[in-house]
């Protein structure tokens, strides 16, 4: 039995075919072309999907999608990289074309259920995932299994408050003071531009932080110490065995990773301290498909 | 069968005789007297088990006691409030006496369990259980289930940043600016005291506001926002379907509750506003005991 899951990108559909110890037997790729609506592309799923149902005996679809998304009715709500996809009942267009159980998930969500299950948490009891890219968010995997939440947004870290002050910066959609504001990639090329004139993003901070710049390197302190808060508060909030990071931000681990453990055990009780255990994600571009493969178990 | 639960607290010891349903069919109190020590302690529950041993069928035993503490060895680390009991190896003390296995959590987690099971959030798929009184603690239930988290630190969230301001008060054993020393009952008597001269604490805040006095009342709306950046920070983190809220300060809950709803319900995403669900425990005194009795399960 196989599982096909999808991972539905702003710009690309990358559909795979997974065995049961999950792992990749084809992979397609395709354009989303989200301006020509979900009907287009869920004809374009289905062209793959039908094909390899001649092949294969499938058992179910996972899709990974950009949130925010109702994981429960499997309706796709209104994400910014989607644009004009509104309410879209995403499952039950692609169960009715395809003939097979379709789960959707946010695909912060399936990247952690990747990680926790084949990838740098595997093995651990409890993993929560942090993604620190465009966005910051997460996912929180417990005893092998995804945690949704409620109303299925576990896992928004980017919302959470790490300052209050009433003079914090507010990003668009979200909190005076919340973590993504002031330490996704985005926040970081955002602050590089204010101080340093920097117009290529964190990439910029980035670079002259490794030339030994002080400004653009008080700008990565300064976004390490909101990503160590929002550790500690996860920590102290759910206490995981492992918590793994990845997004484009680690592509720049080894100015990250280090700094940002030593801060992180700072603000964790002292008995915790030696038990910290930050990972950076191994699956890194493909944990999103993996994850919507491993949706359906 | 029946169960026996032990709420181990700094000035009483609490057995009680449960059945299947979790329901209280005996409860014996005793001073804990933990000046004399762990031994005189594991005396008393010895004597007042094997008395019930001759009646009733146990299986096992749960204890509730303060933290710090590690469940798994089922050993007292160092709690404030059992002075002297440093490293106590408790449960192998206990199951030596009674010849019945013993399960050890801290009071907030075992409260989490009994308000989840059987209190406010009875019903309910997920569970985060706040108490507000000498510190803040919490304890969180999925799908029934207490998670402990990988060093039994999971609810711990006295501990979380909610002020990173360098000036933020720091409690004892605490971060600067963590949830506890700004938002606890201590924090609020502390501050009564700073600005107005109060010397009964907490209490003496909640009756000046209650008749009128704006700052006192001040006093309060800081608490309450801490407790509503705490409150959201865990649903951005978990998702809940409910947060349960106990402990002293909501015995003034008149003067919170709806305040906190209202502020929390600010600081979510707008799409978990109208499915935030805060209730008042309901086990108030009994939980811890109640929660130990059905630690076993």
């Amino acid at each position: 039995m196989y599982t096909i899951g999808i991972d539905l990108g702003g710009t690309n559909l990358r559909i795979g075919l997974f065995n049961e110890q999950g792992e990749i037997i084809e992979e397609h790729s395709r354009p989303t072309e989200a301006e020509k609506g979900p009907e287009y592309a869920v004809n374009n799923m289905t062209e793959v999907i039908d094909k390899l149902k001649t092949q294969y005996e499938i058992k179910a679809v996972g899709i990974g999608s950009p949130g925010p998304l109702n994981a429960f009715e499997g309706v796709i709500i209104e994400p910014p990289n989607l644009p004009g996809w509104v309410n879209i009942p995403l499952v039950n267009m692609l169960e009715e074309k395809i003939g097979l159980p379709v789960k959707l998930e946010n695909d912060a969500n399936a990247a952690a259920l990747a990680e926790a299950t084949l990838g740098a948490g595997k093995g651990a009891s409890s993993v929560f995932f942090v993604t620190v890219s465009t966005g910051v968010g997460g996912g929180y995997v417990n005893n092998g299994q995804l945690v949704s939440g409620a109303q299925g947004n576990c896992g928004e870290i980017g919302n959470m408050i790490v300052n209050p002050d009433p003079n914090a910066y507010q990003g668009p959609g979200l909190n005076k003071g919340a973590l993504e504001g002031l330490a996704s990639g985005t926040a970081i090329g955002r602050i590089g531009q204010e101080r340093l004139g920097i117009t290529n993003g964190a990439q910029g901070v980035f670079q002259l932080a490794e030339q030994g710049d002080k400004a653009a390197q008080e700008i990565l302190d300064e976004a390490i110490n909101y990503l160590a808060i929002g550790l500690a508060n996860i920590v102290h909030t759910v206490n995981p065995e492992v918590i793994v990071i990845g997004g484009g931000v680690m592509k720049s681990k080894d100015l990250i990773l280090e700094p940002l453990i030593e801060k992180t055990k700072q603000y964790l009780y002292p008995s915790l301290r030696e038990s910290f255990i930050l990972k950076p994600a191994l699956l890194d571009q493909k944990a999103g498909l993996i994850g919507a493969g491993l949706l359906p178990k």
